[in-house]
C-alpha cells in the first residue's frame, strides 16, 4: 500500500515536473520566432549546457561565467536564486550551498539567438568567486607590444577559500 | 631569387608569429600559477573556443556573449579591437566590419581559472546585435509562477539589419 502511494506522488512529481517543462521551454522552430519571440526557447549546446554570464544588480560588475543545464535553469526561474551546472562536479549546484554566498536573482535576460542568458544578482556576503575574490575576474591582461601579464584589479580577498571550502576539490581544471 | 627571398620573408614572419604564440599564451601547469599567478594561460575548450563577455566601458551594460579561438583572442590584444570567432561561419570576424560598429577595446579581463575572457570596449555607432539592437540581451524573462514570457526591454532598433547585412546569412542557428 505504501509502495502503491510513493509511485502514486511520484507520478504526480513527473507530471507536474513534465508540464512545467513544456510552459517554460518552447520549441525552437523559427529563427523570428526565437529572435523576436516573446517565448523562452534555450539553446542548449551539444552536452547540454547554455552559458550564463551574472552580474551585480547594484554595480554591475562582471561577478562570474558558469554554464547551466535545462534544470538549473528551471530551478533559477523557479526559486530566484541561482543555480548552475558545475562540469567539473557533473551536478547542479546551488550558489552559496556551501559558501554562503547565496545569489538572490533580481532579473534574467536572455540574447537574440536565445543561447546566452545574463543573471542581474544581489549576493550575500558580497564574494562570489572560488578563490575568495568578489568578482572572477579579478585579473586585467596587459599588453605593451612586447610583453604580457595580468595585473590583480582586486587586493585583497573578501575570504579565505580553505577556511570556506576546506578539502572539497578546487572546481578549476588544467 | 625572387621565391628565395619570399621563402626567406614568410619564414621570418613565421618565426616572428610563432615567437608571439610563445610570449602571449602560457602553459597551463599548476593550478595555483593559472588562479594566481601573472601568467595568461587560456584554456580553449575542446573545439578551440573561449567564450567572451562583452560590456560596454561607459554604462557597463553587458552587450554580447561570443567566443575566440586562439588567433582571435591574439588579434584583440595586438589590435585593441575586438575580434571573434564565428561558430556559424566559422571564421575569425572582425567586428563592425560589415556593419561599421567596431568595438574599440578599452580592458581585457580574465577569470579565475582562465576560461573565459571578458572585454569592456567603447562601440563605434552604439550598436552590437546583429538584431539591430544596442544590447544583445533586450529580452527579459519574466515568470509569474504559472506563465513565462519574453519582454523587450530595448523598445526600438538602433538600425534595420536588412540595411546593413543585405542577403548576409544571419547567423542565429535554430
Amino acid at each position: 500500500m505504501l509502495l502503491l502511494w510513493k509511485n502514486i506522488c511520484l507520478e504526480i512529481i513527473f507530471q507536474k515536473e513534465e508540464k512545467l517543462k513544456i510552459i517554460m521551454f518552447t520549441e525552437r522552430k523559427t529563427i523570428k520566432e526565437v529572435e523576436e519571440g516573446n517565448k523562452l526557447s534555450p539553446k542548449f549546446n551539444s552536452d547540454g549546457y547554455i552559458p550564463v554570464v551574472t552580474t551585480d544588480t547594484k554595480t554591475g560588475k562582471l561577478l562570474m561565467h558558469a554554464y547551466m543545464n535545462d534544470e538549473a535553469l528551471r530551478c533559477t526561474i523557479e526559486k530566484k536564486e541561482a543555480y548552475y551546472y558545475s562540469r567539473s562536479r557533473k551536478c547542479i549546484w546551488h550558489k552559496g550551498a556551501t559558501s554562503g554566498f547565496i545569489q538572490k536573482v533580481d532579473k534574467i535576460l536572455i540574447d537574440d539567438d536565445q543561447d546566452c542568458v545574463w543573471l542581474q544578482v544581489t549576493v550575500s556576503g558580497d564574494a562570489s568567486c572560488h578563490v575568495g575574490y568578489r568578482s572572477c575576474f579579478y585579473r586585467e591582461i596587459k599588453y605593451d607590444g612586447k610583453n604580457i601579464k595580468l595585473v590583480f584589479t582586486e587586493k585583497e580577498k573578501v575570504f579565505d577559500p580553505d577556511d570556506v571550502y576546506g578539502d572539497a576539490p578546487n572546481p578549476t581544471i588544467l
